[in-house]
């Protein structure tokens, strides 16, 4: 059975960490399936299919520490704090999660300690262990999304997402429309607004550090070669989007 | 030798959740005494003192759980982030501290691995679980500060701080200038631009929780007899001050 977290290039010491909440659709045995078929288990709902290995893919290309999930979204959605309905979801799009419809509070604690609490420590213990050493990671949370949702195509095919502090995703969006020729958009198809944006909040903004997530339409991540291929684009970004805020602003909230 | 962190009345369902990082002036014989003598390991630079017993009179009256440090804050401030420079402080007021002069990164992520991860870690455990059974703890970190500092006279008596979200530390100060016959400031005799509010902006403004700091002069925390008083006086604001902003604004930010 998959770890709940896996942190990969622990020892990197680009400026990037990236996080990856989603990577998974494990189904540990102890918490059954939740009542779905085999295809609603593979479906968006249960993962961002392509995430994990994009993330790997800029992990490598940008020398970053990579902070990896290991469980499906639906038995805890690791970028929800434990009060969201979204934490431990009855419904997703279009979709019911039968296993999730009556959890008692003991249940949701459970998953709760066993699940969000190992994963956001390990993540924490990660940034702190770089604060403590006199360095700034950026955090970079890498997502994907569907790309029909409720029976509607989406063309955007590059979300760009910030939650208190814009600054770095800004310069972000700035940065991949003009160097990316996707369609890049800010705070869609989500924005804070939806309560997305949690681990950001967690262990970005606390800090101080400059941070984004990026949500990918899955359908540019379907094959190897088209994630390598989105990797190639993406990385160099995260790098030049640092250039456009400077250093100067990146120590002003020591 | 005491843990690092205690948790008592854990199970009190009452709406808050006291923080007590300067608790202690333990120095775990691992650390050494820092190059100390024992008068300033004595000092208020090394502790809160008296913070401790108020923290326990508050929990005792509150029905709340009490979350409290057990090691001096000159070997890691666990009210500060591992890149502070006072996280693991050179000097103090009037006081240097020889122990901490020289500290390689490796120190520095030892104890900030050792003291730091572990503190928040079990607090954060602590709101966590709460929250996943719905309810909404707020936050109180309860500290005291020296009557004399740098050589002068510091008339206030009850300081009342806040990081990002104000209310509820407006609302405590509302209610104790009223109730409490104390010299009572808001933001003094620190504020959050002295860094000093690293366990609410950590801990509480992630999800969301109404919290405060409360700073009392801890010549008015010298014996017994002022705690149990100043306890007595203190306890009624907070539940009054949650009066005041009402239910509504609580739930506003799930």
């Amino acid at each position: 059975m998959p770890p709940i977290v896996t942190i990969e290039n622990r020892d990197a010491r680009g400026p990037f960490l990236i996080v990856c909440e989603h990577a998974s659709n494990h189904f540990p045995p102890r918490y059954g399936d939740l009542g779905l078929d085999a295809a609603a288990r593979q479906a968006h709902i249960a993962w961002d299919p392509g995430a994990l290995a994009l993330a790997r893919g800029l992990a490598r290309r940008l020398g970053a520490p990579l902070v990896a999930a290991g469980i499906s979204r639906l038995i805890y959605d690791l970028n929800r704090p434990p009060q969201a309905p979204g934490a431990m979801a009855r419904e997703s799009e279009i979709y019911r999660i039968p296993g999730n419809a009556a959890l008692s509070v003991a249940e949701r604690q459970a998953r709760t300690e066993a699940i969000y609490l190992p994963f956001h420590g390990a993540l924490h213990a990660e940034i702190a262990r770089r604060l403590a050493a006199g360095a700034r990671p950026v955090i970079v949370t890498v997502h994907s999304f569907t790309p029909v949702w409720f029976g509607q195509r989406r063309s955007v095919e590059l979300g760009i997402i910030h939650d208190a502090d814009p600054a770095y995703a800004e310069a972000v969006w700035a940065q991949a429309r003009e160097a990316t020729g996707l369609d890049c958009r800010l705070n869609e198809p989500y924005s804070a607004a939806d309560g997305v944006t949690h681990t950001l909040r967690l262990q970005a903004t606390p800090y101080g550090l400059d941070n984004v997530m990026l949500e990918i339409r899955n359908d540019l991540l379907a094959d190897a070669a088209a994630v390598e291929a989105m990797a190639d684009r993406l990385a160099p970004v995260l790098p030049a989007a640092l250039e456009r805020i400077g250093a100067g602003k990146r120590k002003a909230m020591v």
